[in-house]
Order: C-alpha cells, then sequence, then structure tokens
C-alpha cells in the first residue's frame, strides 16, 4: 500500500497522530524529573530523548508546545538542571500515569507513586525506581521554525548505575537493566538481543 | 555506582563513546537512501532517526561530520529528497555493513547485497528488502552549537507499508512488522509488546 501526501491531509488527526508517531521507529522511555522556583517536583515521561555526542556527553529531546511540557521547561529555564530516569519493566505504569495534565501545584511523582531521590546535592529530583538515572545541566534550547517544536540540549554530569550493567568496551546492557522501549505514543515494549556486530570496513 | 564529570572526561575515547551511545536507550534504525549529482547511489544506516510532528508529518535524524555520512548529506542538499527504510530482522547484517567507509563512486545497496527500487516517480532510492518505507523531502538544517551536529529534518511525501501492519487507531505494529532496534552502534534487539496502555487522566 502507498499512502500519499494528498492521503495523509486527508487522515483524521488522531489517526494520523498515532501513524507518523508509530512510523520513525522504536524510542526511548525517559522520565524527565525538575524542580519549580517554589521547590514542587515535576515528573514527565518523553519519548523523544536523544544521543548527541559522546564527547562533551550530550542529550537532547524534543519539546512540544504543551500544557503538561511545559512545566517540564519552565523548571530546566530556571533551575538550570534536570534528570533523565530510564523507565523499566516495574514501573511502565506509573511512568505512563505521568502524562496526565496534572496541575503545577501536584508532584507526579507523588501523584503516580513513584519516589523521588535527591543525589550527591544535584539541583534535580532523581526517580528512586529507575535503575539507570542521568543528571544533566542545560545547555541551550533550538528551535525548529519547521513546526515550532524545540530541541533541548543538556550535559551530562552525573549517571547512576549499577557497575555490572556496564560491559568491557563501556556498553550499557539495556535488557539486563530492564529499560524498555515505546512504540508511538502508548506502547510498551521489551527488547530481546540478537546480535552485537563489529565494526564494519569495506 | 555514580560516575561524574570528572571521570567522564578521564575515560578512554572509546570507551565513553560505547557509554553514552547506550545511555540514551533504545533507538531506531533506519536506512538512509539517497542519490548523488552523479546518479550513483547511496545507503547509510542511521539510528538517530525521529519523530518530529504529525501535522505537518515531519521526522528528523542527526548528522555528525564524518566522512560517511557527509555523502549521505550532499545528496540531500543537491537532490531535495531521500528515504528511511526501516530495518527489520532479515537485513541485520547487511545494514549494518553500509556503514563502512564506501568510496563515493560505490554504491552501498550493490556492495552490502541490499535492492535499489525506484517507486512512484520519487527522486531517491528505496530499500526492497525493507517492509516500512518513507519518502521525505528535505526541509531545513539546524546547526547544535554545543557540538557542531547538525538536525536534518525532512517532511513525509510518501509512505510504502503492508495494510496489514496498521491498527485500525492508525498505529503501527512494528513487531508485527520485523522493525529492530539498536542499542548504541552495534546491538540490534527485537522488541516483544508488554503492554499498550491508554491516554492518562489524573
Amino acid at each position: 500500500m502507498i499512502i500519499t501526501s494528498s492521503e495523509i491531509i486527508k487522515m483524521e488527526s488522531r489517526y494520523r497522530a498515532n501513524l507518523f508517531n508509530t512510523l520513525s521507529g522504536y524510542k526511548s522511555a525517559n522520565l524527565i524529573g525538575t524542580i519549580s522556583e517554589d521547590n514542587i517536583t515535576n515528573l514527565a515521561i518523553f519519548n523523544s530523548v536523544i544521543h548527541l555526542g559522546a564527547h562533551p556527553p550530550l542529550m537532547g529531546f524534543i519539546l512540544r508546545p504543551t500544557t503538561v511540557e511545559r512545566h517540564t521547561y519552565d523548571n530546566i529555564k530556571t533551575a538550570g538542571y534536570y534528570t533523565f530516569n530510564h523507565v523499566n519493566e516495574n514501573i511502565i505504569e506509573k511512568a505512563h500515569q505521568t502524562s496526565a495534565k496534572y496541575d503545577r501545584q501536584i508532584s507526579e511523582f507523588k501523584a503516580c507513586g513513584l519516589t523521588e531521590e535527591f543525589n550527591q546535592n544535584f539541583k534535580a529530583p532523581f526517580v528512586a525506581e529507575s535503575i539507570i538515572k542521568i543528571g544533566l545541566k542545560f545547555k541551550e534550547e533550538i528551535l525548529i521554525p519547521s513546526n515550532n517544536t524545540i530541541l533541548m540540549v543538556g550535559e551530562i554530569q552525573l549517571v547512576q548505575i549499577e557497575e555490572e550493567l556496564i560491559e568491557e568496551d563501556g556498553s550499557i546492557d539495556l535488557s539486563k537493566a530492564k529499560t524498555i522501549t515505546i512504540s508511538g505514543l502508548d506502547t510498551y515494549l521489551r527488547a530481546e538481543k540478537l546480535i552485537k556486530l563489529s565494526y564494519a570496513r569495506p
């Protein structure tokens, strides 16, 4: 089946959202932890966290201009620090629940049954139930003019992980860490290793 | 275990690359198909393809300033069109092999044993062996000043997919399509659905 531009334009909006949210393939699943000027913590699930570079260690995520995500944005801008916490098999439902539109005065940590944790004097809350936790310092925001979304760029300051999850070559065994992957907006999957290949040469 | 900034700086460069390439979580696996002004086709695997929006339907990918990826970049800039082709379980080794540094005069399609396909008069080659194929028109490139990588933004013009892979709500069943996911630079995994959750409300 071929779907063309003229058919895309005519699609019902929810159908189109589901189609294009699954079309890019599997995505990462991270909870972003932040804290407001009034010391109210915030937690929100994102499927748009990406690797940007290892030297310096940079990660990004895409922000859409919605109410829920706006709390995350405001807190990052005022505090300057935030956390990424991998969603694992044991906390899928709680993690998904953070996508609900809670009032700014309510912390999703409490509302969704996840435990906030302040480690190493880091100025943003981690998720105690996460097995892989990352502390970031905000670097820059980049507007994507095509649809007014924003790429938020941060530098990794701190990684909290069990030592046995890191292989000899530095790779993290994500399956062992029970990290899950997301398809679209609402489907959570476990990944099973098929093969690890060596550096390719012509 | 806590890994701090001062430890990150001291890491051996390959170890650091593996650590941070796996730290963001699972990634999509796509072959990007392009064609040069001299009509030489090019194919390269990318683990950085992301969803940017459904209306208009936009996808992005991150380009690092390396030799291999430069062919993809040049071709997109001159032709204006390119394709994303999901990597599936049957073509993992061939897809991975496209990451080798082939000369500009050599098409990775032939060199890696994949079949180029020109459909619907689209001005870039698709991968015949891919089950999900996407044709894009180049929209804009956005520099990420923090590390001089580039976010390439394209608008979806055409989707080629079997009808039975699309669920009633528009979502694609990626497991059924045998689409695989990547961890880091070299580990390929199959994903197995755990749960699909409904829209969350407070």
